[in-house]
């Protein structure tokens, strides 16, 4: 296999609704600068830099926020991000990306990836993604399975089966089984057992394999995808895509192809991944004090603890005072106080926001 | 008694370090908007107007504050305010402005009122001011009573004795003690007696009766007063103030004089009097929703309870979730969020941000 062959797709399609009122609908959470000074979108573009060229970096995002992701990472050919009309879900996002690295290689291998969750050992990523390239040169269809860290009820989990061959140090299995979210009983059993990987949702495979899969398991999708394909690099692209796409339905990749899918193979790695989907799980990328408080940006605290407090204005005082368990995020026109156990909730906001008419702050 | 010898002394020395961050140390409590679309100044002066020339109507303020509140009562004639160098407490700043007073009429009635507190039914408060200044004509020192609400801990109490005569429909009585801030038991006691009034810090007499009891009670203070009077009216005045003041000791008004005072009569009031010393007495005076929530500005929450938040900035929005008894006050450039219970230590996170040395915040 030769490194021309190995192409990287990057999800940025998701708006990030619980990273609200950091996160809105022109400044998606891929645009943002949650740990350091680069974007998620950057993070996700420079972990790859040593082993993908900027021309094998591919991007499947929604229409409105490829100008404000483009311009993150200009190093990538503007022809590199794939437009989607609207979100229909992981499975068709993909099958976009997959029908593009066929027109320029109809032997392509892709790696599905994220820009919505942070890697802390990207050398240890790019291994394996590497070994993983060789086991999908050969045909299956390879998950990135993650060595769970908690007994966490908000992942989907990949059972391994039978071990496979070793490939460049990394052991590999094949996938018996996808579980979506567990119940806490069932997570903290599957857990021990340390027969089980959550579901990163990153994967390895041939673009002509995966389309395989969606004419075997997704005939109606697939038939929709045919129609897209036929229309590419003629002036119908255009029209052809607005038209099928709002017709397709929404699936995920692991319903709609990776739980039903014959040869699947689990490379279980421990690479610091963390999910940045919400406030709540910032802490865990971020130095905190001795009392649990992490704060980016000025904040004096008397008796504060175990709480978040995040400021898009360096120039502003956040002074709290007795508080616990809390997270504070502050920006130019809307500030948010939420107790941490009810972050999910951010989302409930948000719809309230939307149902006010509100649209300034959304 | 003339209406040309009744005059208003309002007391607008304080920083108001506990409403920080609204008040600053350019921007003192009296100047702040705190109810409505008047700042505490202002309200200060409204409420004397039907009663008191502008002419009539004296302020004794620190210099630095002047500009600010002046600017806030433009009706006020500019020599009226009585400029302290540096605040010695109520007692000389009474005494300051007792001796400016004389000089302008010798048989001048002064109210001492406050800026800092809040009175609903400003009719009545005129009524009883009214009333006083017949008891104090006789040369009576006069103190105004307030009708407890709870047993607080907060205030002075002043114990009623003999009964005297009924003035204008106001019952009067033998001021017979000042206690001071009392424990939760005796507070309980002196409320249910029916005989205990708060200490308003509002007082009536005549001018040179409170310069008597200064002699009197405080000699050292007299003879420094007495240094100021001489050189009033004459180029010598500033610098003589400049040189005297600071070696005044820092003395209250009750300490130094009510509390040895022979000749004290308490009109026990309700005027629905507040004291807005803190953010926690803001909900008092704002109208709350079912869940106890207060709100200035635009604040959108769920599940939010017994909350305070006071926005300086219309266009912001403040969105809780899940909270319960947290004061969050938001200005342009440092945001506090404080349990409820913890808020006399806004006054704490004020000294830690002097001893950090962040002048920009205080």
């Amino acid at each position: 296999m030769g490194r021309n062959m190995y192409y990287a797709l990057i999800m940025a399609g998701g708006v990030g609704t619980r990273l609200w009122p950091l996160s809105r609908r022109d400044r998606p959470k891929q645009a943002l600068r949650l740990v350091g000074e680069r974007t998620m979108m950057q993070h996700a573009v420079d972990r790859l830099a040593p082993l993908f060229h900027p021309e094998q970096v591919f991007v499947v995002a929604r229409g409105e926020y490829v100008p404000i992701l483009s311009s993150q990472v200009p190093e990538l050919p503007p022809e590199n991000f794939v437009v989607e009309p609207e979100g229909r879900g992981t499975g068709p996002a993909i099958g976009l990306g997959a029908i593009h690295l066929l027109r320029q290689d109809p032997e392509a291998i892709m790696a599905v990836l994220t820009a919505d969750h942070f890697i802390t050992d990207t050398a240890r990523f790019r291994r394996v993604l590497t070994a993983a390239a060789q086991v999908a040169a050969e045909g299956h269809l390879v998950t990135l399975g993650i060595k769970p860290s908690s007994p966490s009820t908000g992942y989907g989990y990949i059972e391994q089966g039978k071990g496979l061959d070793e490939v460049e140090g990394f052991p590999t299995f094949r996938a018996e089984r996808f579980t979506e979210k567990p119940n806490p009983e069932t997570a903290a059993h599957m857990v021990e057992s340390g027969e089980y990987s959550w579901n990163s949702g990153m994967f390895v495979w041939r673009a002509d394999r995966i389309v395989e899969e969606f004419q075997r398991q997704m005939p109606e999708f697939y038939a929709q995808l045919a129609e897209v394909e036929a229309a590419l690099g003629t002036p119908g692209y255009g029209p052809t895509l607005k038209r099928i796409w709002p017709q397709v339905a929404k699936q995920t990749i692991d319903y709609g192809v990776m739980e039903g899918a014959e040869d699947v193979t689990v490379i279980p790695v421990d690479i610091g991944w963390l999910d940045v989907g919400s406030w709540a799980s910032l802490p865990e990328l971020l130095p905190a004090d001795e009392a649990g408080n992490v704060a980016v940006g000025q904040h004096v605290e008397i008796d504060t603890r175990n709480t978040l407090v995040f400021a898009g204005n360096e120039k502003r005082l956040i002074a709290t005072i007795g508080l616990e368990g809390l997270v504070v995020v502050d920006t130019e026109d809307a500030l948010l106080i939420c107790a941490k156990e009810r972050e999910q909730d951010v989302r409930a906001m948000v719809k309230r926001l939307e149902e006010m008419g509100r649209g300034e702050w959304l």
